[in-house]
């Protein structure tokens, strides 16, 4: 019932595998079909080597209750489902360890846009939320890691800057589906390794100035936007 | 008609690819053809993996309008043309965002000549533009870029110095054509991955004596050349 | 008569060479049979290219003597040996000098838990053993490392927090069997690497707060753990 | 005539390609042949993908001279030459710009034994080299940065310390013939990229106490060595 989700699904874990952001059975990735209510992801613990497409467990949207797949989802699942829930215009969700993202998510900093590259994906900076508390994490630790991410979003749309770093976790990225999400995964990562190597070259380096920022993200992605192919 | 400069854009662009001076649509490759009065590049948007000879654009020198193809050219092509015109001893070009060289460009800084590596292609440092301002960005940005490097080249040879850092952007490399300019861009990816590296180490670093990068330079591109087979 | 355990610690080793953790002969893993009294070694200075499971060598845990091949085992042996008599709890080691690791220990700092990837698979920080003294390393060198590397455990369990730093030297990890080791192997390099890297980002990093550590930890390895497909 | 010389010389530069120490054609291998009065070595300028055995270039040790092969020997060849007059207890040479050691030339620091794997295979500091002087340059550059290189080793061993920088130029690595050369090259590189993380992760980081030193190169190369296979 669910097959072409679940093949999407699997394919985009595939591509964060073969991409280098994740060792192990670090990561996951999801996707929503908003009109079967419901999102996709990779079962918990279960290798990329030995993934198969049948092994993507499928939930309900509104409960989060699993309606298709053999497995335990991924221990994240509760986060990836209250994101959808929170941001009702993304459909995709990648949640990494990848190096670079995940030691400035540790560092405790958000991501300047220190870059044309950053800034052809990333509006502003790439914020970062504050440490889930005590409380939080004895309750829903998972669920209110998405709650820690939608505040670090108040005032700001994940689709216009999709990423976040976790503080001393790391990173969730954001697209319009789970292959999109991995997309982005890939550059956040590359522009996180970029900003790293700048400050030990410059550690008064600046953020690109605003005029920069906004042309770059607008010709990829504004209403005159001549990037690319159209549509 | 242009069968013969679009395969050799079109390997220079897989070149570019498979020395992992690109990811997804980064970074774009030209040729000029002088006599023809035309320069060949990579189209918009169009990922490595499926680009395919045939998709190659060609364009005219003088006016900049499309002379071959189907696919819209790189967005960047005002820069490469604005370059061949300014620069006529070169006729290729190579546009990357490169891991260590885009992170010099962010940090604002022109890369000296730390050793003979650099030595051995590039006459003194790297220059380093200024930004584009608010005013050319809005009017015509990727020529104004052009016209930002040209500055940066002010007293200088680009056959001498085939790259220059685009502050808070990334690379472009020259060459006598295309692959020459990718093969720059390598030369240059490892020596500011050298740079970086040596200032962690000693942040006080000195350059190259200028006995020495003018024997390095000179033993492979001078009169009295010496490296190599001849030709 | 010890076919199958050679056989595993075979792969475990070449698992370590195929992860990047060593360059030619450095490295090596065992893993111990306790009912049969015994541990598989690898031989000594025999690089990964060239192994065989047939070369696998097999001592008493008691004696330590060759009880099986014809290979001198690893110089590293008794380093090894003394590990599982002190830690009765462990039946895998791998030692490796991963790049990141290595550096840490060099550096003669533990490594503290900045992250949850971290808290995921060790509680608490990576300790770093004291120098073998000089009378020590002339007397019983490699037996004397496994003595520094008890003292650096005093209070501590191994199995929680299965890895350690040996001053100037490189990196042990535990685990239940030789594979194991060689997974904790992996997640030290990496997580040695994040916290460099985050150093280089923000000097001043704090560690992860202590219910963070804690939850990560136990959600995988605590009574309750619900990470995973169970048992 | 000098056909099993020429193939191991092949061999070595291969295996230096292959383990990543050179891109295009930077560096070179030689080995000499103490009884036949020759050494041989790399072409000039020829690429390794292109490299094949026939284009090795066979020289005289006492004149330098070419005495088998059709292609301009390597443009470093006067240094290979005077090592080996210099230094004749060692049979192979490997000139590398392989990326860390390369740093290291370029900080102007000699390399402190800061680790045993280091230790194992490198008696104390790896020492650097002063620069050539501009009289030196422009009369016989490639000559006097063997002058310079044996200068640095006043008092010292070559075979104890197969390794050397060369300030503001790159690394030059000895050993018993050109495959071994190869191999030292590799753990310099890698023993530099060691130190360059140590450094970063504490400035301040102490050099391994010498008995450890001692211990290492002393168990692997002194008169009771008991690491490998014996002989």
């Amino acid at each position: 019932m669910y097959e072409a989700l679940k093949q999407k699904v699997y394919e985009a874990n595939m591509e964060l595998y073969r991409k280098n952001m994740v060792i192990y059975t670090w990561g996951n990735v999801s996707e929503a079909d908003r009109e079967a209510g419901v999102f996709a992801i990779k079962p918990s613990g279960v290798p990329y080597e030995a993934l198969k497409s049948e092994d993507i467990v499928v939930l309900s949207l509104e409960t989060g209750e699993k309606v298709d797949g053999k497995l335990n989802p991924s221990s994240d699942t509760p986060t990836h489902a209250e994101l959808y829930r929170r941001f009702d215009s993304i459909n995709g969700i990648t949640h990494t360890h990848s190096t670079h993202a995940t030691a400035w998510a540790q560092a405790g900093r958000s991501l300047p846009c220190y870059g044309t590259t950053h800034a052809d994906y990333f509006r502003g900076d790439i914020p970062i939320t504050r440490y889930v508390s005590r409380e939080e994490a004895e309750r829903a630790y998972e669920h209110e890691t998405a709650t820690a991410i939608a505040e670090a979003f108040i005032g700001r749309d994940p689709v216009h800057t999709p990423a976040v770093l976790v503080k001393g976790h790391g990173a969730f990225t954001f697209g319009k589906d789970g292959a999109n999400s991995v997309y982005n995964a890939v550059v956040l990562e590359e522009v996180a390794k970029m900003a790293m190597i700048m400050l030990s070259v410059n550690a008064d380096s600046d953020c690109l100035p605003s005029h920069i920022q906004d042309k770059h993200f607008l010709r990829k992605h504004g209403p005159n936007a001549y990037y690319g192919q159209g549509k």
